[in-house]
């Protein structure tokens, strides 16, 4: 027998698949405010998709195989190149800036740890066509609102943005190539994670820095604000329209009413292949979690990916950090599912009437069941208690030939009889 | 580039991904109302959970590979495994009848064909626990109804019922072997798609049956209601209590009002090895496309395949077959996203307002873009229109001297001026 799934793959029971399916619906509803379509590809794509990009480094971490007709395929680890390819394919169609998002399910074999999931579901949310800041807010905006939503406030998440535009003009400005560069930016993105004296070290050491300019390196990570900005662009003797950008975003974030939400952060590194532009994390206030979600501009991946040259700026935000903050901060707030009415029948021959009602209810939509075999009275009120029934509705012999029904609060106990013709009326059934 | 997916799987653009959000939304109305919890298992799973059963023939139709940790996986074929296994993790806790629904994504690799799929999704509603036929009969009623919600009539689909018990018993009373019934069964199914004389000899000689006993097996085909469902088990000399179970699923559906929905007709057969009592079968009312929708009763097969011994009953009903159906009958019924206000600054100046605006609106629940960079009025309300916003709501210097904003109704072109502190109120919004 075969009664655990795979390591690192989630069964959902029914509450489980109610808690998932109230996030997305709370997902839904934010987006649809902010104007975005859902789409969704396969969860199976062409292995190419995948190393076209990254090459074969990522091999490591897909699911991967042959298929029968020999094909490389893949589970999708990551849903950016599956857009990229479907807005390759109607490109001229689609009206600009497009405003899309989904939720699918991703796969990637981690090494386990932890209790380390090997797939997740990822809210997407891109806009492709737009390369200024506004567009990079009005991200920025729906994926706070799209936490905010589930009643989470800025003392339970904050959102941190930086640019990378900002932070390499910096580092350039310290005399730092490229490849230096690439080294300062994995030092910095640990800043808050490890010791700083660490850091010093091993980016001299591996940047071939002095002590005194890997200190400087990773000052940039105190910036934390967009006068302090200004005033390392002026220290590196740089126009303020470096950073004109990220300023710009950070307003109309303040406009929006959101600056309680968002703090400017040059620490902030994100994907160094990926990136280009503004950056962003949301993260739970104590930082005790990893990241609820990350995103930012990647102008010039879809020419990559997909053959388009569109700027475009997205985030992707995962079902098990968020859900673990909100069963931190919102514990238990969407009710079950519950019955509006149990239907008991007393004998055999009142089953058909039970049939018939139980058919009604649900032709108005609501949510009825009845005992699937028969059984006695005190069984069926067992029953109809066990499944959560708000009401039990019981149809006997007698009530029958008085042309009513005794309908039954299961919370108050209270019990009355009701005609059959006024039973929908009464209930607002 | 790799603009193209895998042949067999599906792109949902936002059109597509709207209807298919749709089907999922009827479903799962349907399946509350029936007091059916909603359930979901890994795409992924361990590929003994397959072949336990079936044996290793069916993995020619599986994505089966070995995942790096060496083990041998599949994606999900079919929902019955997953459900068996995950009924066997919590069979004491879970109160019977357990009534679940998911809505699972489906893999085989079929020969591709006639644009056949590879993959789609399928409503799964299954009751555990309860062994009589009014499980048999809530299940087809809630099929029956998955279908009728989308607003498809006894003029459009069919539900054709049988009782596997039934038809074995009628084969076994003319002399046939358990071996010969299995041959009788495979060309029982195919009494309404091929020729009879072909079927005749082709049983004959498989079957090794004389050709008048060859008719006699076929003849079970024409039994298509109760009725003559006793006149053929009284010309057999069987019990009329061989078709109680049949005759009583019959009865209840007709008790809760769906008997122009139903036949009895036992040519329906189903899985060989899967099913043991009652099945059913939901086809277009002209039998041009393949099923609608197949299910039975499968006492037995949880124990095999989770090792609990529960009888069961459950259906599937996929998203293509049933989405022709829709589209054939009930076109273009649900209107697509629409965006209640598409906001318009005049100049930079007025850009935080229209941002303030804008999230106060998303605030409140309704739909609202604006133009993610700088340009004219004119660009600003040609968006407008291309994004079917029904509202355009311009905010320019004279307006925010006199505390309004101008309304412009994008249907009839009608404008108005408005005050700030009255729009919400004035449009309930």
């Amino acid at each position: 027998m075969q009664s655990q799934g795979l390591p690192g793959f989630r069964d959902f029971f029914p509450d489980e698949t109610a808690f998932r399916n109230h996030m997305f619906a709370v997902w839904r509803s934010v987006a649809a405010r902010y104007g975005f379509e859902e789409y969704d590809g396969p969860p199976l794509e062409p292995l190419e998709l995948y190393t076209q990009k990254s090459g074969d480094e990522i091999v490591g971490q897909l699911y991967t195989f042959a298929d029968k007709g020999g094909r490389a395929v893949s589970l999708r680890p990551e849903m950016t190149p599956t857009l990229a390819r479907m807005v390759a394919l109607r490109a001229r169609a689609l009206k600009k800036p497009i405003r899309w998002f989904s939720i699918p399910q991703l796969f990637r074999y981690e090494r386990q740890q932890r209790g380390r999931l090997r797939e997740h579901f990822q809210l997407n949310m891109d806009i492709v066509g737009e390369p200024g800041p506004l567009a990079d807010a009005e991200l920025i905006a729906a994926a706070v609102d799209a936490v905010r939503a589930f009643g989470l406030t800025d003392q339970n998440f904050r959102a941190r943005i930086s640019d990378r535009r900002v932070a390499h003009a910096l580092l350039a400005a310290q005399g730092l190539t490229d490849s230096q560069i690439a080294i300062a930016y994995l030092h910095i993105d640990k800043l808050d994670r490890e010791e700083r004296q660490a850091l010093v070290e091993s980016l001299g050491r591996q940047a071939n820095l002095s002590a005194a300019a890997a200190e400087q390196v990773l000052d940039i990570g105190t910036v934390k604000d967009l006068e302090a900005l200004r005033a390392a662009l002026a220290g590196a003797s740089l126009d303020d329209e470096v950073g004109a950008e990220l300023a710009e975003c950070v307003d109309a974030l303040a406009a929006m009413g959101l600056a309680d939400f968002v703090d400017v952060d040059l620490s902030v590194v994100r994907g160094l292949a990926y990136y280009t532009g503004i950056v962003f994390e949301l993260f739970d206030a104590q930082r005790s979690l990893r990241s609820i979600c990350g995103g930012g501009r990647y102008d010039g991946l879809l020419k990559v990916l997909g053959g388009v040259d569109l700027p475009a700026t997205g985030f992707g935000m995962g079902d098990v950090v968020l859900g673990e903050v909100i069963k931190q901060h919102c514990p238990s707030t969407q009710p079950g599912p519950q019955l509006d009415a149990f239907l008991v029948a007393v004998t055999a021959e009142d089953l058909p009437h039970v049939l018939r009602l139980a058919h009604d209810l649900r032709e108005r939509g609501r949510a009825v069941e009845f005992a699937l075999k028969q059984q006695s009275v005190t069984k069926q009120f067992k029953l109809a208690a066990a499944r959560s029934a708000r009401r039990a509705v019981l149809i006997g012999p007698d009530e029958r030939v008085a042309g009513v029904v005794v309908v039954r609060d299961l919370e108050t106990g209270e019990e009355e009889r009701v005609e059959v013709s006024r039973l929908m009326e009464d209930y607002g059934w």
